[in-house]
């Protein structure tokens, strides 16, 4: 009996416990599970499968975590940039989401966000916005793997102008998604402890701990988020909301930079998660989140990219060499978040922060068979000392040749099986040529 | 009488004074010059040239600056990372470059460097190394436009062992490709204070100003060096520099990470030029240059990629992306570094600070014609609200389609027509399967 997917000759890069590099090595998949994973034995002939896949010297590796996003902003790529927070999301991004968003956009931006994250390796993303259910929908036509929240916010927002039908919105695209597919998981977003009152905040997770959901929220992430809390309610974001009783073990609290050591602690006693954006955080000059504390306080972190307006791209391998490089220059220190702790935090660790560890994140035999592969055979991956230094300073997103999420192949040469790309390249364009504020703020190309 | 190349259908980014960006634009380009940038008129057929090239809908634009590298240095592509900068420099770079480097292994690097700067859209690079006359032979046959300097150290480096001859070395270097090619400029290279006496910056300043010739220096980079010219001299780098007598129009400063305002204003006063490595300056965790300060202070400021093995790769623009978000997360302010201001820096800025504005680093009538094409019909590409953003946020060095240096053809639909990449790739791979250190230092792939 045969497998339905071998992938053979190239480096495995396993990211299992003892972080086992497999020269020429082989893995076997059957029923969307990872049954070997192996050095080939050059005197045996192949496993029989379906399919047979040669990575062609290249690195095979586990697919790739967003710990953060927000995939249909993709629609409002590069919009507004350089510009202070408050005027680019109030005078840009809200007034372009409330003109521009509706379910039918939303699932047009998230199409074309789970191509872009399929075309640079990313298997799995947590993602959280208004119109989830539209998100869904497309991340479930795309076979990614994901865990998706409907935003809670107590403000009018787009397709719940009644903030008051925010929670019970969120809970109905929880049920309604808990059981289509076994690659989405639904959860709970909440926007923000400035933007949700505490009662908001306590309904909302408490609606999460009743159905098990995980349970995201934006938290620490500028100097004046910290300024209001600490106005409001005398102390600072982490521990506001741990007041409240919000912070579990199912909790993903993203960005957590405006963070002391008290707020650290408390974060590592609930054993809540963080997702990191240093992109994201650099771009909008939010700060720079205490990385290596929360790693030396044993918290899990894993890597975001935030959304396509704040990066402005969705690439984790990007990701990685700036999260690499950031607390390097932060601390002076190069020996500070080396590439096999990046590497970990794009997969194993960014699966632990969101509660999926146990299916993905790492190549080990009874795990799910999300898998990448990376061509090596380019002049920017030439030579090859240490692949996993390839993978977090040279590599970039346009290297992945091939995905495989749950043993289905998604990617294959480049080329997108479950997206037509063009088609939905052709409709956002045409989006975007509608999206028109005035000449002088350059919105449109053609009115620079 | 035709054109040599037309070059249609794409939205111009010019980056003249203006700053113009031309929709539907049409560039001609004749004996290597650029004769005519406008807006195609859609009712008149294409001017006849040997060479049309459909930018479909792509963006044009200079060919990018890369004002500080050292090509060979590919070589070395993450042989050792995260690790403390004088054990990486003692214990790996300079035992590797001592064994391995010879003027065969410095070509063969070179035309891989070439290569790769080629594949990510830089028609012009700003080099210096040891062996340069074959860093010389391999630009001179890649067709790359390019200032390369011979390295003058006070210390046996290789290919001179002993010291006294680094200038007679550097000098001749410079007398033999002062003619050679329009497309080479020589130059003199001094590795930096700390290992260069005052007695050779002043004999290598004095041999650059009478042949016409930029003089670059790292300087600067890292406290350790500060403390050690503080020690030595009781002043810091650039103010010993200063006070030296090398500091003029046509000294290039590379780092400049560890300077007070004094030290800005000298830099300003001299004229001298910077040029900025933000992603080898973090990954070494050496600090953050001013660079804000600089351009307010009047400083030209290009933008470098530094050597392969501090990076890991030659991709201008994710060193475009890093410098944009590095500066405005350390002022916390996201109005720092707009993108108009990074682009300018990998262009006409990289530019003027070698010497070559003149000629290159924008579009303009009469200037060479250094020209590259990048592909926007990508998914992370899409929709595109500004063009200027796009290249900045979102693109990577794998956009890039084509490349003209000096109106001649170089990089077509991603194939380069200058350099046999598959024998280089085959060539560096067994180059690097050669270079071994100890099992510990996990060096090969085979080995980890």
């Amino acid at each position: 009996m045969g497998y339905d997917i071998v992938i053979h000759n190239g480096t495995i890069i396993t990211v299992n416990t003892e972080f086992d590099i497999i020269a020429n090595g082989l893995i076997c998949i059957k029923d969307g599970k990872l049954q070997r994973i192996e050095t080939a034995d050059p005197h045996l002939p192949l496993p029989q499968a379906e399919d047979t896949i040669d990575a062609d010297g290249g690195v095979i590796m586990p697919g790739l975590v967003n710990a953060h996003t927000h995939l249909p902003m993709t629609l409002f790529r590069g919009l507004a940039d350089d510009l202070p927070l408050l005027e680019w999301l109030n005078d840009y991004i809200f007034p372009a989401e409330s003109k521009h968003i509706n379910p039918e956009s939303t699932r047009l931006g998230s199409l074309l966000g789970c191509a872009e994250i399929i075309l640079s390796g990313t298997t799995t993303c947590c993602d959280g916005y208004f119109y989830e259910d539209a998100v869904a929908s497309a991340v479930y036509e795309s076979g990614l793997r994901a865990i998706l929240g409907q935003g809670v916010i107590d403000f009018p927002a787009p397709g719940v102008p009644d903030p008051s039908a925010n929670i019970k919105n969120a809970v109905a695209f929880a049920e309604k998604w808990q059981h289509v597919s076994a690659l989405i998981a639904p959860s709970i977003f909440c926007h923000s402890p400035y933007a949700c009152s505490a009662e908001t905040l306590r309904r909302a997770k408490s609606a999460a701990i009743s159905q098990g959901l995980l349970f995201q929220i934006h938290a620490a992430e500028t100097k004046a988020e910290w300024d209001q809390i600490q106005s409001e309610h005398q102390t600072s974001p982490v521990q506001y909301l741990d007041r409240i009783g919000v912070l579990d073990e199912n909790t993903l609290l993203v960005h957590v930079i405006w963070v002391d050591d008290n707020d650290i602690e408390i974060i590592a006693k609930r054993n809540a998660k963080v997702a990191h954006n240093p992109e994201s955080n650099m771009k909008l000059g939010s700060g720079i989140a205490p990385v290596p504390g929360f790693l030396a306080a044993g918290i899990a972190v894993g890597l975001g990219t935030d959304g396509c307006a704040s990066n402005n791209n969705l690439d984790l391998f990007q990701e990685m060499d700036f999260a690499a490089k950031l607390h390097k220059v932060n601390a002076l220190d190069p020996t500070v978040m080396d590439a096999r702790t990046v590497l970990k935090m794009a997969t194993i660790d960014g699966a632990k922060a969101i509660g999926l560890d146990k299916d993905t994140g790492s190549l080990e035999t009874g795990k799910q068979a999300d898998v990448i592969i990376i061509d090596t055979r380019q002049p920017h991956l030439v030579p090859m000392y240490n692949p996993i230094s390839h993978i977090v300073y040279s590599a970039c997103g346009s290297d992945v040749r091939d995905v495989v999420v749950a043993g289905k192949s998604i990617l294959r040469n480049r080329k997108l099986l479950t997206i037509d790309i063009e088609e939905i390249m052709e409709k956002v364009s045409r989006f975007g040529a509608s999206v028109f504020y005035s000449p002088s703020n350059s919105v449109n190309a053609n009115t620079l």
